[in-house]
């Protein structure tokens, strides 16, 4: 799953003239220090922060770790960190100095002329805020005869200081070019600090400044920090916001990260530190815009991207029949029955109401159209040479979603932004003629296109397919893709947040969490502002062990409709494989909303799954599963209802295990 | 790794004439209603409180779940949750009303006559007790005609009634007979609400009680309570304490679990149902004892288990080459020469001082000798039938750690009460004239056994061998087994807290966290009062991936000795293959600890870590991995220090990784 090293042949070569210096933290990413320094290299950082105990389990001395920096050609920003240096008891504090001493020696060999040191957490810290400034005056004055330069950091848990300004002023107190202060965007917002007042610090003080963003969670300081960092742009900070006003004060240091996260400390490093390196580009472009006035959003990572249209097309790879066996098998009322593999993807799209419209000229691919709701079909093999590359993830041959594409007001420049924001940019194939679409991967290996449907050139994808004469009915009343469900591999949920985020210029909409049959699933939607494109991801709230019978969250395409109980009443006529729904959950809609007795008798019938609140409602049909790892859904907001049905899935999850099961045993 | 059903049959059985009823919430289990009434039957339980979110999902009418119920033995003690009846507005109550008329209609069905009532969190709770305690008694009327009652539950987050005795007090108001109370150990005890005084409530107004554990965390309750809830024995509350007030007060009902855990929720729930069973007969049989005063300790669940005298000896499972073979080796000075399976356990424990002093009657098992310290190694392949039965965790033929042997004052009664605790007895197996020993499996599946080593009678295992002749001399110093350190499989490390403390007798003695290079490690330690026996349990935080190069926490015995440098000096001599730790963490140790120059320059010469409290000093010399999954340490503790090496176990962890690839690529 790990992008290819070569598209990351200097994806920021568009910012270069005005681009920050980026570093990143040896505690972001996972591995013993070489697998780390490796990592940051291969992402394209500038320098690194090492942090003292990745290098005390080295065999590396200082000067060769040194030595692989620079071959690497990564410098190293920041040593860090010193802790608990301020004493009340005098022989403890020159104990802590000759300790210090221990530190510079390691940085000189490192050629690192910066140390991080946090405010103590000790019991003999020194609360005399004068004392305090003295005691740092003799560090900077042993730092400074070493040529070296002390970082001051406010730990928010620190047991005397705890705020970047009570820093700020026990370093002008000490007064010495050597110290000056390390910012961390983390401590700073997680007490709810305004940074306003950073931007008054004189610039020549900001020494370093880390960064790190993080969900709002009402937990221990400490906890949050050690357990719950994210990138800028995975988590609810303002870091444009607070970047501001650390600019303003003049600083010039790099953007360095500073991440402790429980998921990333056990990840694929490469794939952490490119995830780590796209947040800094999208934050810096981020700043930069708001900078200069353009921007005036709520979503600062997003704005640069070209407007989205809505979904042009999702493809899916699976099993097609040739069109006379599906017409046969339809006219003898069977179109429903699964195969050894699964329903016929093309029988089940018929069944939906959907016209086969187009053939490719030159791939295994059909095109299918309900409205302005485009689904193609791939029946090709994953690893044939001369199918279509697009690849969902997992690499298996079952049904998936293999691709997303999105209309673009300006597609060449949506995927030169992918690129820039070191999207994987997959190796683009296209007979004579066809349009040329440029493509990347998603965090989960879907592929990810970006077209103008109605345009001329390239951009116009419907030129590549051969039509079949077949044209789009009134169908079933579908009218639309609503949006995509996409079931996120455990290690890259909160990559794929920053990605939506950063390439697509989508905002999380809505977070959930609900408990499945067999575990707590996390959800979060992203959408754009104008609802065209709606993206619902899923994972896991634990990775799944042994024990996850049946398919926990598979993929899906929901399509709208204005009339749902119509709709799938026609689908149903149509022989479409609709899930039952037990007569419990209709008994317990009723017990909740009391619905007309005709709607609920309705609802019964379809299997209508109904989520509500003071806003609307969210009512939806689901298919069976579909070769184990895919459904379609049709789907009605009533009032504008904005959510995702995620407290119906553990129904629907039941549901369709059971179907398996009774499938698996001949029922 | 489930324990077999038929090991469970009537576990509770010694307990039967005074045991209390025991249930357990649907919500506990994973899987669908089917898979937890399935699980919960099989784990012996009496009765189930069942979730609303579980019936709902099921294809089954509440009558054919209360028939299920009935044939699986299982009685319907509590239909739950009721959220949110009463209101300010009064048309509102009127739909409350109804809403609860449905539920009493799937509690007919069902055939349940007791529901839970959650206090209000919705924006229109009634705030006024009376009116509260008026509209409680009109939805109790409601009940009482259905022939049912209301338990009364305060949700330690409720909107206006938070605490027990608020709900007991608008219980008295709204004096119903149809309306009493639920208590929640977690709602009452995570407010640090005292208890006692539920022992002054009438007995006929408590209606319900749910049991749950917890950790001591310091986050927003609701998420504390939906994620980290443990069974009794397995967290820090004192629930024996709670208990005692609410049986005092005169409650006869069930014992009942309501445990909301992330891991639990997507584990195989049998194996949870029985961790849960067991977790209800430890606190009954703890509570008991307090009540007759038999008890003044203060780890209740471990008090009955019979005093443990220390390790008797360890199996491990691995390859021991023939004696003349590993005597040809070792004189050729190759004893550290590692084969293709790794180094020979036999040569590895010669060249640590073992001497080889028996070989097995039957089996081929040889045992080796050092101070009081005794390692047997099995070198039969696991699935032989003619090879000890003793399985480590994995089941694979590496070396592993396959049994502990603990000096137990009284086997046989040891061996009960582990079956007792639905410990799974595993099949006795021994040749005519050998020891009978009672070996059941620990939840990581490796085998326990009691004996008492200078018994004349079975329990005296010794003489199931017969003497090669070879005496114990010296060795290097090793005086006897201080502990032994098992990884445990990700989803039973709770499970394994509470069998320690349940059926060894065990208490908790340090919990940590550590950053391992390829992600957190959580650890806890067991042991018995007087430090005879000790375990160390380490699990990673999160399951791990598929990045998680090398072995990430393998198992290992620790080896007490009174002189750590000169046992390792002495080892070393002797071709030990002792792991090399980095100069950089001995560069470290100086700055930090500042040790006299020669005890340091013997630290770096031997690889010793060592980590350091006020108390003293915990110092381990390691030994390479031997065949992926196992090493041995050599341990002093100075000044008496309790702990376990856990800061510098990723040091550790990076050299064996380190010392593995260099390995693989013919270093």
């Amino acid at each position: 799953m790990s992008p290819e090293p070569a598209v990351l042949a200097d994806p920021a070569a568009p910012f270069a003239a005005t681009r920050p210096r980026t570093a990143v933290a040896t505690v972001c990413l996972s591995g013993t220090l070489e697998d780390k320094l490796a990592a940051a290299s291969t992402a394209g950082f500038d320098g690194v922060e090492i942090f003292a105990p990745d290098l005390i389990a080295s065999p590396l001395s200082p000067a060769d770790i040194g030595a692989r920096c620079a071959d690497l050609g990564l410098s190293v920003d920041l040593y860090q960190p010193l802790r608990d240096i301020d004493s009340t008891d005098d022989a403890r504090f020159a104990a802590n100095l000759r300790r210090a001493g221990a530190t510079f020696d390691v940085m000189a060999g490192l050629g690192a002329d910066t140390v991080l040191l946090c405010s103590s957490v000790s019991p003999d810290a020194v609360t005399d805020d004068d004392r305090l400034a003295g005691q740092l005056h003799r560090l900077a004055e042993h730092a400074a005869a070493r040529g070296m330069r002390i970082a001051y950091e406010a730990l928010a848990w620190g047991r005397h200081v705890g705020t970047w300004d009570h820093s700020a002023d026990v370093v002008a107190r000490a007064d010495h070019p050597a110290l000056g202060l390390c910012l961390d965007s983390f401590h700073i917002l997680s007490r709810g600090s305004d940074p306003s007042g950073i931007a008054d610090v004189p610039g020549e003080k900001l020494f370093f400044l880390q960064l790190a963003d993080a969900p709002q969670l009402t937990m221990d300081v400490l906890s949050w920090s050690r357990h719950h960092r994210l990138f800028p742009g995975q988590g609810e900070f303002d870091l444009p916001a607070f970047l501001e006003p650390v600019l303003a004060a003049g600083y010039r240091g790099p953007l360095s990260l500073e991440v402790f996260n429980d998921v990333f400390r056990q990840a694929d490093p490469v794939r952490t530190a490119v995830d780590a390196r796209r947040s800094l580009l999208a934050l810096a472009e981020a700043t930069a815009r708001r900078d200069t006035g353009h921007h005036a959003g709520t979503d600062p990572v997003a704005v640069a991207a070209p407007e989205l249209g809505g979904h042009a097309f999702v493809e899916l790879r699976g099993p097609e029949r040739p069109v006379a066996e599906a017409e046969a098998a339809a006219a003898a009322g069977a179109a429903a029955d699964p195969g050894p593999d699964g329903p016929d993807l093309g029988t089940v799209l018929r069944a939906l109401g959907f016209a086969r419209t187009g053939v490719h000229r030159s791939k295994p691919v059909t095109r299918y159209e309900q409205g302005a709701a485009r689904i193609l079909v791939n029946s090709g093999a994953e690893d044939d040479p001369g199918a279509d590359t697009s690849h969902g993830s997992g690499g298996s041959t079952t049904t998936a979603i293999a691709a997303l594409a999105l209309e673009s007001a300006d597609p060449q420049s949506s995927a030169r932004r992918a690129q820039r924001l070191c999207a994987p940019l997959l190796p683009r194939r296209h007979g004579p003629g066809e349009a040329d679409l440029a493509e990347v991967a998603a965090p989960d290996g879907t592929s990810l296109f970006f077209c103008r449907t109605d345009a001329p050139d390239g951009a116009g994808w419907a030129g590549d397919f051969v039509p079949t004469g077949e044209r789009p009915g009134p169908g079933t009343g579908v009218t639309a893709i609503d949006h995509v469900g996409l079931t996120q591999p455990y290690d890259v949920f909160d990559e794929a947040t920053l990605f939506y985020r950063s390439v697509l210029g989508l905002a999380p909409c809505a977070d959930g969490e609900f408990a499945a049959p067999f575990g707590l699933v996390r959800s979060r939607a992203l959408a754009d502002d104008a609802r065209r494109v709606r993206l619902a991801l899923t994972v896991s709230l634990l990775r799944r062990g042994e024990w996850a019978p049946g398919v926990s969250d598979p993929q899906y395409i929901a399509l709208a409709t204005d009339d749902v109980v119509a709709t799938a009443r026609a689908a149903r006529a149509a022989g479409a494989p609709l899930l039952e729904i037990p007569a419990n959950y209709h008994d317990d809609l009723d017990a909740r909303l009391e619905p007309p007795p005709e709607r609920l008798a309705a609802f019964r019938e379809l299997g209508v799954l109904c989520e509500a609140d003071a806003q609307g409602s969210y009512l939806q049909v689901c298919t069976e599963l579909l070769d184990g790892r895919l459904f379609l859904a049709l789907v009605q907001r009533v009032g504008g209802h904005d959510g995702f049905g995620w407290s119906d899935a553990p129904v629907r999850m039941a549901a369709h295990r059971r179907r398996r099961l009774a499938r698996s045993t001949g029922g």
